[in-house]
């Protein structure tokens, strides 16, 4: 193993000026080792992006000896898209699309966890693309290309025109199911065993840890611990807008309900019923074990910690914490991915 | 008229290992008639799924007197899927793909109507998918798939990955709008006259009786009478996840406002106002005629009666259940499906 | 330029029957010249749609100035779809297909701000399609097509079944993402510097005046101003179905928080907190400067006024308006469209 931080080997798509617009790896590699990197040193590349012709493609599958990875590189030789490499030596800040999207695939290949890849200034990255059925096409190009479609009989289907594609028109990882994958975006991490369902969310640099119903909003930066469930339409509040400076994380089997929210990080086993939403800000009464009142604290103060259970007294219209004794356990059938 | 449950004809999509992973079938067929019954019997075919042959689709086609059944024969013919028969005796719990699907389709074709067929252990029969603009593929081929339109010059837009597929893949009933068809599952049950917004969802195992304007979440098994209106963003609860084991349900003429949501059945002509959640075990001070107190209850309590409105009382923030006076009624022009 | 409201140039679709389902126009043209009137009048057409036949489309080229609408006429030779001429004299109710699509796109162009252009009796004019992969399909046919595709192993994706396309399918304007198209309708207004992310919904003759992160759902009608904010899966209510008669607008540098809406007009500067739903009827507790209660008032008297903050007290239960002290910001990475 060297010291780099990583490799990727992929198809790259060039706008109608001959700029790289977003770069596709099958297969991403950690800490790539050192004999796969003199390989790419050998053709010139000690760090960033190198375009590669058909006999360097060659060239590097005679020198690797992992067969999966020889494979891949026969994948490589395509006369519509531009092979490429790109070696990471530090985990530095995105300097490129090619170097931007590497980075979104660790994460959506779960070599990575959320914050555990530097992304900062990715948006600056990042053009803006109009993704369509035929591929992502330059904002330069899009209405042009509509109207030949049209005239040529095709229909041009543009389903987003954003800086970050849908994560599975680039790796479908095992075992998860994501029932309207527009909105998940590359750069998610999506655990084992996780159901994301139509009203699902995931932004980028976000995700869940392992098995997980999830049929709310993860904004970016959210990770969301095993057997932790988001309900229908609830929500995460991101610091991007809206929210504030702090990052929320939830913990192990939590519920937060349908149409609830939190701007606070839950630690394990914490409950928000349906329609609550908690924000930094919000006063809380705590109860004791008795359901007494045991005094007032602002929710952030409860930020992080585990077992509790926020409601809002439908008589009283008060907000209370109680600690959580209610298991919560997911449907088992729900959750087999197969 | 035969004892028969169903029969279905049609065409199914087989993976690489030769399984079958879907079934469409243009026009399933409740209770088929005795001819029919014999004429697949004759083909060695008394209960489960048959593959057609090219022979066989004619001999069938000859035996049959429906001349929209014989059109249907002829659509079977296909170099890139496989003819398929699925005769079911009586209304097991689905024992294969073909078996599942059909089930599946007789509820969107308005066949019968969500609970009116026997779809237990049906998660079990369907195989995970990756649903792209090619088609559905098997998971285990779905990422050299998409690394071959890469290098193909193709785009391979992977939709979905779930066991149910979009039903308007499937059927698109007469007298529906759908904004977004990507959120109502095959196994739906959509009314004539409804519309569904892009906010709108339908699971399957559910749907819509007649008319509806549907801009909030149907789970699975629930089922919404004529005339009800789910506003956006507005939640019924499901069996299968967070919620209890209480089928929720709502008769005629209910408004569920934007973002609120109900864990309750509801009657006829009921009210939540926006944005309210009430859950089984939300407590609500039931006001008299003249508004004033008359005591507590839990709201399962007023589960599937009719006529009431919820509402959180503004000042005192108690949830509060009225007779409902309001008459609700849909916009007209809205409800013009044609 | 000329008296008439506005001219356009496009391809148009028909449906078996010969007749046309949507038109589509590169560039909208409002004001039209009086050059350009007369060079329509003279193929015959006075008001109205006309077909126009590859003679009449070299003919009009020859007979305008403009390079660009020069290049454009070249774009309307097809041997796929309909060449045609809408001109309208007058703002007048859409009375064809043709006319309806043109309004819409001269809206989504950003020719007119939503309630600038006549749309009254719309739904009358557009028909409900199937909304494919390969383009609009006839209600009538679409089963077939389903069923023809399969067989010819091909899937065809039936999208949406509605009266209106996804904008982006017509024109993607300048300086704005859209994450999710599905969610934006033709006759959409998005303002330059617009983020709309993948839980944001647009629907036609609504939109934003210039930057804005929306997040949440602007109905039929509303138009948010400069710099304002709509967070995740918040509500606009809209006059179609279940709000009242009044036309929501949100002033500048306003921020409806996640899960949160509002059935009220905001002015500029105002902020609700995240998961509160305002109606008209709502009683609030007006709060002095010094947080003391100041009086009740209806939420509809606040209609339209400035500075105001909605938050629903987390001891109390009651909602409560004060004068809004915080500044709002929009994150500026965020807003970045290039």
């Amino acid at each position: 193993m060297s010291s780099f931080f990583a490799l990727g080997l992929g198809l790259a798509t060039k706008n109608s000026r001959g700029e790289i617009i977003e770069a596709y790896f099958p297969q991403p590699i950690l800490k790539p080792s050192s004999d796969l990197v003199n390989a790419i040193k050998q053709l010139g590349l000690d760090n960033g992006t190198l375009e590669l012709s058909a006999t360097q493609i060659e060239s590097l599958a005679t020198q690797v000896q992992d067969s999966e990875l020889k494979a891949q590189m026969s994948g490589l030789h395509s006369e519509h898209r531009t092979a490429i490499a790109v070696l990471l030596e530090k985990d530095s800040d995105p300097a490129s699309v090619a170097e931007a999207y590497l980075k979104l695939q660790i994460l959506s290949h779960r070599l990575a966890k959320p914050h555990q890849v530097n992304l900062n200034g990715i948006f600056a990255s990042l053009p803006n693309l109009a993704w369509t059925n035929e591929g992502p096409i330059d904002m330069h190009d899009i209405n042009a290309s509509i109207t030949a479609a049209r005239a040529d009989g095709r229909w041009l289907n543009v389903k987003s025109v954003d800086k970050f594609p849908p994560m599975t028109d680039y790796v479908v990882p095992d075992g998860v199911r994501i029932a309207h994958t527009a909105r998940v975006r590359l750069g998610a991490h999506i655990g084992k065993g996780t159901t994301i369902m139509h009203e699902g969310f995931v932004n980028f640099n976000a995700g869940t840890a392992g098995a997980s119903m999830i049929e709310g909003r993860i904004s970016a930066g959210v990770y969301i611990g095993e057997g932790s469930d988001l309900g229908g339409g609830s929500s995460t509040m991101g610091t991007l807008s809206g929210g504030g400076n702090v990052v929320i994380s939830v913990g192990e089997n939590c519920l937060i309900g349908a149409n609830a929210g939190t701007g606070i990080a839950l630690g394990d086993r914490c409950i928000i019923e349906a329609g609550l939403y908690i924000t930094a800000g919000t006063k809380v009464i705590m109860l004791d074990d008795k359901n007494q009142n045991a005094g007032e604290v602002k929710a952030r103060e409860l930020s992080g910690k585990s077992d509790l259970l926020f409601r809002r007294n439908s008589i009283s219209g008060s907000i209370e914490c109680k600690t959580n004794k209610t298991v919560v356990e997911l449907n088992e059938e729900l959750h087999i991915n197969n």
